[in-house]
């Protein structure tokens, strides 16, 4: 950043007081602004033993194959977020069940937040992606999944067996 | 906001193409700003049987006892957050044991990640605080509590009686 969002002066890199690292500060109206960690909310969603996948339609990682997820969006819960990027991506209504994987990517500075949900009715493909299908762990395109944490979480599904394990923690470093 | 960050130039709320809310964009460079969900990060200290709080030296709820939390930086990950800010605010290094509260905030646009951890060696008073101490259950200022999130997982903390019950999750709302 270099304009204040508030006021559209220039900002200087400073340390403020009583703060012990920089932040952007506003060299006329003094708003200091910050930067802070997003958080990525998905859901893998079960269907008659079948888990739903989205290739994607959009950079990073276009064409591969990921869970229904995105950043999260104010006025939500983890929860909520997970479930409309679900109907989003794959035109899917679930019902979440539990939170499954809390993944820390601090490198990219991003929290990965995965819940466990249940198919209700008919899934189609949406605007971020280039199709949308139900895979047995055998056949899941486990070469070509989008993401560490999503790669991370549904191999933890598949070891659970259909156990419930309570939420699985995993760091991603660089 | 009103002024791109990048460029100086106006803003105007608009909805992107491919987006289905609106956000600020940069009438000259054209850059969406996304605004997201902020995650404080915190933890419940044990030393002993007792749990160490701090009492707020800064609004909001100034005056007001809290366990160590903040919001999370980038470059962390929630475990080291919580144990940060337990550093800078109770001066108290601390081991993380596991992690045990999740909190949608959502007409705020937080979440609260909560763990616990055991107190190593000595605490102190932090910049942000008028005071620390170390409370048994009955000590605690029940009454003087500064945030609802810290309530519930204090309560938490205490009816598990020291079992693992896992996460507990929560919700707040207006």
């Amino acid at each position: 950043m270099k304009y204040c969002s508030i006021c559209g002066s220039k900002v200087s890199y400073k340390i403020p007081k009583t703060d012990n690292r920089e932040r952007a500060i506003c060299d006329a109206c003094g708003e200091v602004h910050y930067k802070n960690p997003l958080i990525v909310v998905g859901c893998i969603v079960e269907s008659e033993g079948k888990i739903l996948l989205c290739k994607r339609s959009i950079e990073p990682r276009y064409g591969f194959w990921t869970i229904p997820a995105g950043f999260m969006e104010l006025g939500e819960t983890l929860a909520e977020g997970a479930a409309r990027e679900t109907l989003e991506e794959a035109c899917a209504n679930i019902e979440i069940t539990r939170q499954f994987a809390s993944i820390d990517i601090p490198h990219v500075g991003q929290v990965h937040i995965f819940f466990c949900g249940k198919l209700k009715g008919s899934y189609g493909v949406g605007e971020e992606s280039l199709d949308t299908q139900l895979f047995s762990e055998d056949e899941i395109p486990w070469d070509d999944i989008a993401f560490q944490s999503t790669y991370f979480a549904l191999k933890k599904y598949f070891e659970d067996n259909g156990k419930n394990n309570g939420v699985h923690f995993h760091e991603i470093r660089k």
